[in-house]
C-alpha cells in the first residue's frame, strides 16, 4: 500500500465523512503532516529543545496570522478547552463572575465558576436561543463576563456586536468568549476581547487533545494581581507560569509536541488558502445546509431568528426522530450529530468547518433532501 | 515511497535513535499504530461514542494487564504528569502533604502543594541520592506522602521496599508515587500504595500529551470528604468527576483520543512481549551502560551507590563538559540528555526504556567506549 501520497487523502478514497460537531473530520492534509512529523521523528524530540521552541513560534505566528490576533496579546496552550474554564476562573477571577448560558456547555462553564467557589451568575437564554444584548443585566461586583459565542450543543451564536457593545458598557470588567466551534471562521476583535479559547478538534479539523487560550495582558495583570493578595491560582497552568515560558517558546509541562506541530502545519495550510476563502465558503455551505434542511419536511431549523443561527454548527428539530435520519446517512458514509442531552432523538447537528469541502457538503445536502 | 511496512520500522531505517529521557524513541509499533488509526478515522470520532468507549475500555484493561494493577484501583487519563501532581493536591490532600526530595521533579511536586496553597513539609536528599528509609520523618499531620520513585534529573532511584516500609508504618496517611520514568519496569505493588501516575512519553514510546492516573478507593473517598467539607477540589478532572466519566469509559471532556488508542495498542504490544521480558532487557541493557560508564575514563555514576541507580534513566558525571560527548554521539545519530538544570554540563543522562532495544544499547555502549 502506497500512503501518504495527496491522492489517498482525496474525500474519494476516505470511507466516512465526519459532519459531527467535534471531533471532525481531520483537515485534509493532516495525515501528510503527521507522516512528515514521524519522519522527523517530531514526537521524540525534547520540549526544551531549539527544534521544538521553533515549532512553537511557527503555531503562535500561524495562529495569530490566521486569527489576526496583535503581537501583544498572548497564546498559550493547555489540554482542552474544559481546562480554559477552569483556569480563566482560576486566574482572572477573584470573587464573581457572569455567564451568559444559552445551552450545555455555557452551562458548564457557569458551574466551573461554581466548582471553583466563586459566586457566579447567570443570564439563560431558552435553548435555541442567545440572550439578547439589551436584557444582559450585569451585576457590578462581577470581575468577568463570560459568552459562549457559538453554542455547540443548540447551533445558536451571539452576535460579535452584542459582545464588543458589552465590553464597551463594561470595559473595566474582563470579557472572555468561548470560540470553540466557531474559529477561525469568525473573525473576532481581539482588541476589544480580553480572552478566548478553543479546542483543535473542531474548526481546526485536527486530532483532539490541545487546547488555545488567547490572552491579553489584563487578565494576566489580573492573574498577578490574585497572587499577589495571596490567592493560590493553580501551579504549572497558571497565566504568569505559561508567560513565562512563553516567552523562551516553550510550556510548562511537556505538551502535546505533535498536536502543536499539526496546528502549525494546518494554519498553514489556512493562511495559504486564504481566511477570506475560508469565511466565504463557510457562508457558502451554510447556506446550503439551511436550505436543505428549510426545504425538508420533517426539518426545521433549531435556532428560528436567522440573526442568531450559527454558520459552523447547524442544528435541526426532527419531526420524527432523529436515528432514523441519522442512520440513513451513516449507511452512505456521512456521519452527522444527534441532539446534544435531551435533545438527542428530536435533532440533528451538522458541523460546517474548513475541513468540511463545497463538494462533500453538496452531497450531504443532496442526501438530506432525499430523506 | 512505502511506508507503514515493518521494514521501515526497523531502527536501521530510523535516522536518529533517541535516548533522551522523554520524550524519547517511540515504541517500535507506534508508526504502524497511528498508521491504522487513520484508516480507521479515530481522530473524528465522537468520545461519547461506543467506538471510544470500546477504546478506552482497552486501554484500561491491557494497562492493569501490564502493570498488574488489581481491577478495584482506577486508571484515568489527564493531559500530563504534571497536571496529576496538582490532582492529587487538590484531591488528596485537605491541609497538609509531605514529600521525598531528592532532584527537580520530585522539588517541582512539593512545590505545587505550596501554590495549592497547602502547608507541605519535606525531607530531602543531596542531588544524586535518595532519602533513607530509617531518616523519613513524617509529621502527624501530614495527610499524604509523597515519593518520586524515579528521579529523571538524578537518576536516583528509591527502592520500593523503602516506600512500602513506610506506607507500613503509616498506614492513614496516602501515599502518592511518581513513577513517570520508571513504568512499565518497575514492579509496583498497587495493593499497597494508593496512588501513582506517569505519562506516556517516557517508557511507553509514545507521543507526549497524555497523563495516566493509577488512584484507589481511598483517594477518592478523600476527595469525597474534602467536597463534602465544601472544599473546591477542581471542575472537571476532580477524582468524583472522573470516576463518573470513568465508569462509562468516558473521560469529562474531550481527551486526546489517539493517545489512548496508542497507549491502548502499545500495550497490547508489550503483553504479547511479555513484561518479564521486558524486564529483564531492562536489567541487561542498564547493566550494559553503567558498564559503560564505570570503565570510561572520563564519567563516573552521578548515583554512586547502586542501591539507588535508577535501571531506566543512568545519569553520569562527565570530567569535562558532558556537551562535548553529546555532540560527539549526536555525529553517530544517537542522541543523549544532556544534565538537569545546574548539572547540564557536567552530566549525561541515558533512557533505557523498553523502546530502547538491547542492540541500541549495546551500540551505544560500544560508542561511549570510544569517546
Amino acid at each position: 500500500m502506497t500512503f501518504g501520497t495527496l491522492k489517498t487523502l482525496s474525500p474519494i478514497m476516505t470511507p466516512k465523512t465526519f459532519f459531527t460537531p467535534g471531533p471532525s473530520a481531520l483537515y485534509f492534509t493532516v495525515e501528510d503532516h503527521m507522516k512528515q512529523a514521524l519522519k522527523e521523528q517530531i514526537p521524540s524530540i525534547s520540549h526544551r529543545s531549539k527544534a521544538f521552541e521553533s515549532i512553537y513560534a511557527e503555531c503562535v505566528e500561524n495562529l495569530k496570522q490566521l486569527l489576526q490576533v496583535p503581537a501583544h496579546v498572548h497564546i498559550f496552550f493547555t489540554g482542552s478547552a474544559t481546562e480554559i474554564w477552569e483556569r480563566i476562573i482560576q486566574n482572572c477571577v477573584e470573587k464573581e463572575s457572569y455567564h451568559l448560558v444559552n445551552g450545555a456547555f455555557s452551562a458548564r462553564f457557569h458551574e466551573t465558576a461554581l466548582e471553583l467557589g466563586r459566586k457566579a451568575e447567570k443570564t439563560a437564554a431558552p435553548y435555541g436561543r442567545c440572550v439578547k444584548q439589551e436584557h444582559i443585566r450585569i451585576p457590578e461586583t462581577a470581575e468577568l463576563i463570560a459568552f459562549t459565542q457559538n453554542e455547540t450543543s443548540t447551533g445558536a451564536a451571539q452576535p460579535l456586536e452584542d459582545i464588543y457593545a458589552t465590553k464597551r458598557k463594561y470595559p473595566e470588567k474582563l470579557v472572555a468568549v468561548d470560540v470553540v466551534s466557531t474559529l477561525p471562521y469568525i473573525n473576532l476583535n481581539h482588541d476589544i476581547i480580553d480572552t478566548s479559547f478553543f479546542s483543535v478538534q473542531k474548526g481546526f479539523g485536527l486530532p483532539a487533545g490541545l487546547g488555545v487560550w488567547i490572552v491579553n495582558e489584563k487578565c494576566i495583570e489580573k492573574a498577578k494581581s490574585l497572587q499577589e493578595k495571596g490567592y493560590s491560582i493553580g501551579s504549572y497552568h497558571t497565566l504568569p507560569a505559561l508567560l513565562d515560558k512563553g516567552k523562551k517558546n516553550q510550556t510548562p509541562e511537556t505538551p502535546n509536541i505533535l498536536g502543536i506541530y499539526l496546528l502549525a502545519k494546518v494554519c498553514g495550510d489556512m493562511l495559504r488558502k486564504g481566511i477570506d476563502t475560508i469565511r466565504k465558503e463557510t457562508d457558502y455551505k451554510a447556506a446550503v445546509l439551511y436550505h436543505a434542511i428549510n426545504q425538508h419536511h420533517a426539518f426545521t431549523p433549531f435556532v428560528s431568528d436567522s440573526a442568531y443561527q450559527s454558520k459552523t454548527v447547524i442544528v435541526a428539530n426532527t419531526q420524527t426522530d432523529s436515528l432514523e435520519f441519522i442512520q440513513k446517512l451513516k449507511e452512505k458514509n456521512m456521519h452527522i450529530g444527534s441532539g446534544y442531552g435531551s435533545y438527542k432523538n428530536s435533532q440533528i447537528r451538522i458541523a460546517n468547518f474548513p475541513a468540511h469541502s463545497k463538494e462533500q457538503v453538496e452531497m450531504l445536502a443532496d442526501e438530506i433532501a432525499g430523506l
